[in-house]
């Protein structure tokens, strides 16, 4: 994880509880390199404990600076998050595309950030010269303006998407497995036997629209091997067989 | 928006700064239906307010509900976002593709939701059966407990993904525009020239070269008309032409 991090930088964060929501935010995407510029209240700050939610290593190796060139200096390539389009000649990008490079910069052994401002005023144009592009979340024009943590997790969340590989589906079928397609074509005998017995598909017309309808809905289903033995199970109770059998 | 809206459905939420900051980032992505059920402490609630940041409009049309059933029912499709994997056949989705789904459906004019459950437990399994699939967002497994308010975030934010366009990649230029191929051209012309001029250029072998590593450079950097007249400018003074040229 280390050789693809992302270090997150807040300059002059006024509220500590927003402090430990990043924290706790980052260390879910698996971050750990949180660095703050200024911090009003000081550091360390007692109100970033709760909302950390255990995220403690975080907090405490926090780094504090004194101006934003000093902490990002080891960086190759730093972001700035801002909710403004500050009226300067820069790429602005959606988070996605904007994690997408710094992840491969990443891969490539580089050291890479964002950064992001103060709750109440974000990002100065001074800082914003200090980086090489923008990132901008596409948010309600009439109401634009994110949580400091909210925007930390929103970034993070799309450099884990980046350098994690996860499964975009998984169809979760506990301790059974899906139904072969033999058990479903038995199931599927067995009900329409009982119902060409009980008269449901008397209307020779109808009966292979009802059959195919029928059929879908257990496709659609996607049934486990126990579900179509419960079926089955059922299908003998309502007819009146005997539970045991 | 209204025929494309995701309702946000929370049962037993426990603290009032979590639905304002689930109201907040909602309104952030255009949304404004968020139902509760049960809320621990009653509604309406004052902590609700300050962290709201003023989406007011969510916190006073909020619903409140005894049960998760009457919560959804009005809705066509809905899914679960969890943090566990329950041991149930369902469908688990990353966020991505699970917002595909529903913006689909919404675009068909059918209503969708996703439900969250408490800070502490999640949802139940009796409220998950409700649900057509689950929703979990790739997190460190050694730290996979999401704040209730970031996982909504995480959730409206790639649904505002898929129900607005926005391009994900603008070169913003100010007030000026792009430089020409020409201007670009010119300025090369005149710096090369100058460099001629100084001996910079003065290795016949090596004059090649370095005119196309010197090109490269200001072609990464994307210039603007008003930047090449600065770039002009600069090199008229370095060489000690008058200003005022």
């Amino acid at each position: 994880m280390a050789e693809k991090a992302l270090t997150i930088i807040l300059v002059e964060p006024q509220l500590g509880k927003n402090i430990g929501a990043v924290a706790r935010v980052m260390l879910n995407f698996g971050l750990t390199d949180l660095r703050l510029v200024r911090p009003r209240d000081g550091w360390p700050n007692q109100e970033a404990v709760a909302p950390a939610a255990g995220a403690d290593k975080i907090l405490e190796n926090v780094q504090v600076f004194s101006n934003t060139l000093a902490a990002i200096g080891d960086l190759n390539r730093i972001f700035a998050s801002t909710a403004r389009t500050h009226d300067m000649v820069k790429s602005i990008y959606t988070p996605r595309p904007a994690l997408e490079c710094l992840a491969s910069t990443a891969q490539q052994g580089q050291k890479v950030g964002v950064l992001f401002g103060s709750e109440r005023c974000g990002l100065n144009s001074e800082d914003i010269s200090l980086c090489e592009a923008l990132i901008k979340v596409p948010t309600n024009p009439d109401f634009s303006s994110l949580n400091l943590a909210h925007a930390v997790a929103l970034i993070t969340y799309e450099w884990s998407l980046q350098v994690t590989s996860c499964p975009s589906q998984i169809f979760r079928t506990g301790t059974t497995t899906l139904a072969t397609r033999e058990d479903l074509g038995n199931l599927f005998i067995h009900l329409e036997g009982e119902l060409d017995r009980t008269g449901f598909l008397r209307h020779k017309k109808k009966r292979p629209t009802m059959i195919r309808n029928l059929r879908n809905i257990f496709q659609r289903a996607r049934l486990t091997e126990q579900e179509v033995r419960t079926l089955r199970g059922i299908i003998r109770s309502l007819v009146g067989e005997p539970q045991d059998r």
